[in-house]
């Protein structure tokens, strides 16, 4: 699947090698007890930190950020339910799962009656522990299977939860990768679930190996910026300090979440619905790489709610892979790696690499010899003799000629400052990525300048 | 049908009084000889004077407008032909409609045959007196069923038309609801046929009720002008004098015409063809209210021609209530009020009342708080856990909260100036008029702005 | 076919003679020795100049033109093979084709395996002579029929090409008819293909046929410029010469090519897709002549290529009418006058000026009468009494009148300076050239004023 080979010229880990190491790295970051501020979320940084140069920012609780504000970190030592028997029917030590997220303490003994309003289930899953969060309501509460609660018989039950909302600072990640333009690729994904393999995992591994793909690439035309945060407060807090940097720089940018899935890409696009990358996925997507795309919504998703919310209106889209259709494990324990696929992140990283580098050359081009055609013999790019055989008598070898031939000829005339590469791949009926290669021979003959990130005139 | 209770608190006519008030006015409007310019607009403007605040204008015979020249007044006594032994056979007292509309005058004996060029019939329509008007070329004539054609005999007949084209006015009458904003709304209908039920009461007695509704608003933001008026000479006589007015300060109009008849509304759109009432009425025909539009034309239909001649070409559509199919009465003394409702009139009543109220809010929207997603919890308008269970095993109330929440988020994130209420509508897959209490919520809780007109900035 | 009587009052040849002059023509024309610069483009030019006054123009050797320079001229005298009892087997005196186009000399005996690399043939067409050209590459060969080929005994052959390259100059030939205005019209058509019908004749010989209609006209709106030039080198040339002025002044060109076929009209647009005379003819073919479009191509076609290349981007399409399909002789000795019709070309110049005539009045009109509806029947332009009948019941005549009248009043409420004439035709649901006499009585009533190349409000 992946071609790129005139970009990624470099020895990194491939194939087997990657799979084993995103392997390793998942093992090691499933277990951690990640909320959206506390030690979990410094836990996965610190282990990111081994895989990409991160810098890594803490924004104290009670910032205000726009219409929210940093929460307290949230630690916890314990949470368990024991019977009358002194048997514990219920721990957290089994599941990072089973306390609400971001609970507060309790420590009593109550009747069965009592404790079930703070007891959450799924009855059509009986096998299911629900991940459930209440960040900015104080509530304290357990999640188990259902078949769990069903066994608990009428009594007194001790439950207990040591947690503690203390004041600290809510943390992300960061890593920069130069390009030679100041223009910036933005790639976002979060870490504040604890123990979901697709619908947390997913994102922060894929993203992780792909800022090592990009590294090694032989030049960037972009800048590009990974990021790694709590979902939701996590991005709201990076854009109330970076979003200024972000609506001046930006140019594209991927939300990256549920990678791990069987089906084709799925990509949302941004809220402008025609940035240049929203072009140029459907292009892809309709070409080359099997997915597809649905418009922008504000009613569900990731961190491009906040990206797109209309003070920013950035031009990022969010990326996933869907799971088998059927699949019901989201939002619960059933989402382990067993349900996904590493491979997968694999395939989701060889393709979002592709996307990218075909955006690094998806701009605009000029013609530097607009008027008339080029003489294409003359920077022996022709054949010499116009024969009718040539065209219809041809062994395949020349067939393909003459397709390279009409490719140039429809490069050299949109190359007017108005095309966008993959528009011009359009009217060659072609994916864009296959025109790479002629118009970096077009360029070296100097019969093209480019790429360009906005529409110019043909002698500016 | 209508529901728009948070508008209209009045405790005006409603239901069953206001369809008697309706039969009644129909019943006085119908006999009155109305012509162009004469004394039958007057009494005709005098009756709706009862219900209305009516200004009543009067442009002077011969004064010049535009290509036009206001004409004499028509005053008419008699009509009648009688037979040799002295028979009325055809008598003016009996139908308006037996004498050419604008006749000049005649008193003469003639055979059948001199007559018959002066006898205007509907062979296929026997039973059916055609209306026939020649206002601007010197004519005189009957018009009288096929039937009553046939029975005549040869002979000679005395002829007789008492009527004469004295200088005089063309008048129009003109009623204004003021509102917030100096942004007009037209709503306009013609007062110049005699004696015909759909095609002439409805549209007048239509729009006097729905001065009614308006009036009894709480607010309004835009200011409403409600013109009477004789069709075509007296538009074109009214925008000589409110043109340049009109061209300055509306949004929208709508001609009332032909509004009794079975079918669902029919809106023929303004000649822009996108002007904003043209778009709001193809969202609530696709939502919400039965109905079909159709593209303006200049070949026929009523005063929105004048309207949207291209040196005003205001944004000014049609509306009207097709009869059953294959009634063929129209322009004949079949159009009667037992050919069609006086119900149907109170419908376009509740229907345009209910188009008008869904556009007072069809307006661009700013979101006060546009970075990031606004916190909703903080403002009460949020379930404070998040829990998968919330939304699928919710009862249906929960579910309610879930569509609530998330038309919540699309108005918020494309409330920023360039959407019009009802595209957000449309992103929610619902009615504009769904949104409006979520609309009203949102501006007391301080995170919305607006109606605005027209499009601006989130920080304008 | 040709209605277009009202503009062509001339009492010149038409339908017999026409064909007849073609034909002559065209025998003349057919064996004459062309290729892109030498004795046969003048000699073509000479008989042309006959038909049309042609400026003739010289681009001296080893100018350079953009990225092309002018090439030496070729001069044959005579080309042949002869086998070792002396019997010619090739002979290019039987026919131009025999020779390659521009082929160096030669004089020497070789055996038939060091002469078969010199020999191009069609094997799947054993009886077709092969058209090739080697311009830019020395070289030397011969074409001939596969059957001549598979004739050929080994053994020693004499071969002799009697042909010099000399510097001398490329030329064109350009008639221009002035039109009223300096916007200008280009017909362009190639000629430089010896003895080949559809593929190089049909061309020049409508393209003169056609000059002679104009000039017929009684006015024309345009300035027409026709030109007569060798393909591709020409054109390119010509642009060195006339590109700036074109720029400056064409708003409509079409490369006239392959116009002697069975088939419809094939209209190739202009690069931009949507100048003004692409979207008129896409309106003719849909309603009044049998024709297709296509968009664009830069990758085959003729001189369009060049006066499409993005330093110009002239809104110049071009125009054939393909061949039986099927019809494999295309640049081969098959394309003979047989193979095609000299009646389809009389056709084609038929068609094409019906399309400039339409293009003279497609512009933009003004309404001088643009507030309200003109009053039509004081401008002896409407029925003076409204009478339901009148629709109904009218015989055809009335129908008609009718029919007239809702074309006047879409005509004068979409002369806004907005609306091209084609448009306002769509909005009749007509063709353009049925709104011409229409649009003409409205001109002579002092209503309308137009046409316009551009845009334009109302009162500039």
């Amino acid at each position: 699947m992946r071609e790129m080979k005139s970009i990624d010229g470099s020895g990194g880990l491939t194939g087997a090698n990657e799979l084993e190491a995103m392997d390793k790295l998942f093992d090691r970051l499933f277990p951690i007890t990640r909320s959206i501020a506390g030690p979990g979320v410094r836990q996965t940084l610190a282990i990111l930190g081994e895989q990409v140069p991160l810098d890594v920012f803490g924004v104290p609780t009670g910032t205000r950020v726009f219409d929210w504000e940093i929460p307290r970190e949230w630690h916890i030592e314990e949470a368990w339910i024991r019977d009358e028997e002194g048997r514990t029917v219920v721990d957290f030590r089994n599941h990072n799962l089973h306390v609400i997220n971001f609970s507060t303490a309790v420590d009593r003994v109550m009747t069965l009656e009592e404790l079930k309003p703070h007891l959450h289930t799924i009855p059509h899953m009986p096998d299911a522990i629900p991940y459930v969060t209440s960040y900015y309501k104080e509530r304290w509460g357990f999640c188990l299977s259902h078949r769990q609660l069903e066994q608990l018989r009428p009594g007194s039950y001790h439950v207990c939860i040591r947690s503690k909302h203390v004041p600290g600072e809510l943390n992300f990640g960061q890593a920069v990768l130069p390009g030679e333009s100041e223009e910036e690729v933005l790639i976002s994904t979060y870490i504040c679930h604890p123990s979901m393999a697709n619908n947390e995992l997913s994102g922060p591994i894929t993203a992780a190996f792909l800022y090592n793909r990009l590294n090694k690439w032989e030049k960037r035309r972009f800048t590009y910026r990974f990021v790694w945060l709590p979902e939701t407060i996590g991005s709201i807090a990076y854009l109330s300090m970076f979003g200024d940097e972000l609506k001046r720089k930006l140019v594209a940018g991927l939300v990256l979440t549920c990678l791990g899935g069987e089906a084709g890409l799925h990509y949302k696009k941004s809220r402008r619905g025609n940035a240049p990358l929203d072009r140029l996925i459907e292009h892809l997507f309709a070409r080359e790489i099997p997915g597809r795309t649905v418009p922008f919504t504000p009613t569900h998703g990731s961190d491009e709610r906040q990206y797109n919310s209309p003070g920013f209106n950035l031009p990022v889209g969010q990326i996933n892979r869907t799971l088998t259709p059927g699949f019901a494990g989201y939002h619960t324990s059933l989402d382990t790696k067993e349900s996904m696929g590493i491979d997968k992140l694999l395939q989701s990283v060889n393709e979002i690499e592709r996307i990218l580098a075909a955006f690094e050359h998806d701009g605009f081009y000029i013609n530097t010899q607009p008027f008339g055609e080029v003489k294409l013999d003359r920077h022996g790019l022709y054949p010499d003799m116009n024969s009718r055989m040539t065209a219809r008598h041809s062994n395949n070898q020349l067939e393909d000629g003459r397709d390279q031939l009409k490719r140039i000829l429809t490069i050299l005339n949109y190359a007017d400052g108005e095309h966008r590469l993959h528009e011009i791949a359009d009217k060659c009926n072609s994916s864009v990525t296959n025109l790479v290669p002629l118009v970096n021979l077009l360029m070296e003959k100097g019969l093209l300048r480019g790429p360009y990130s906005e529409p110019r005139g043909l002698f500016d």
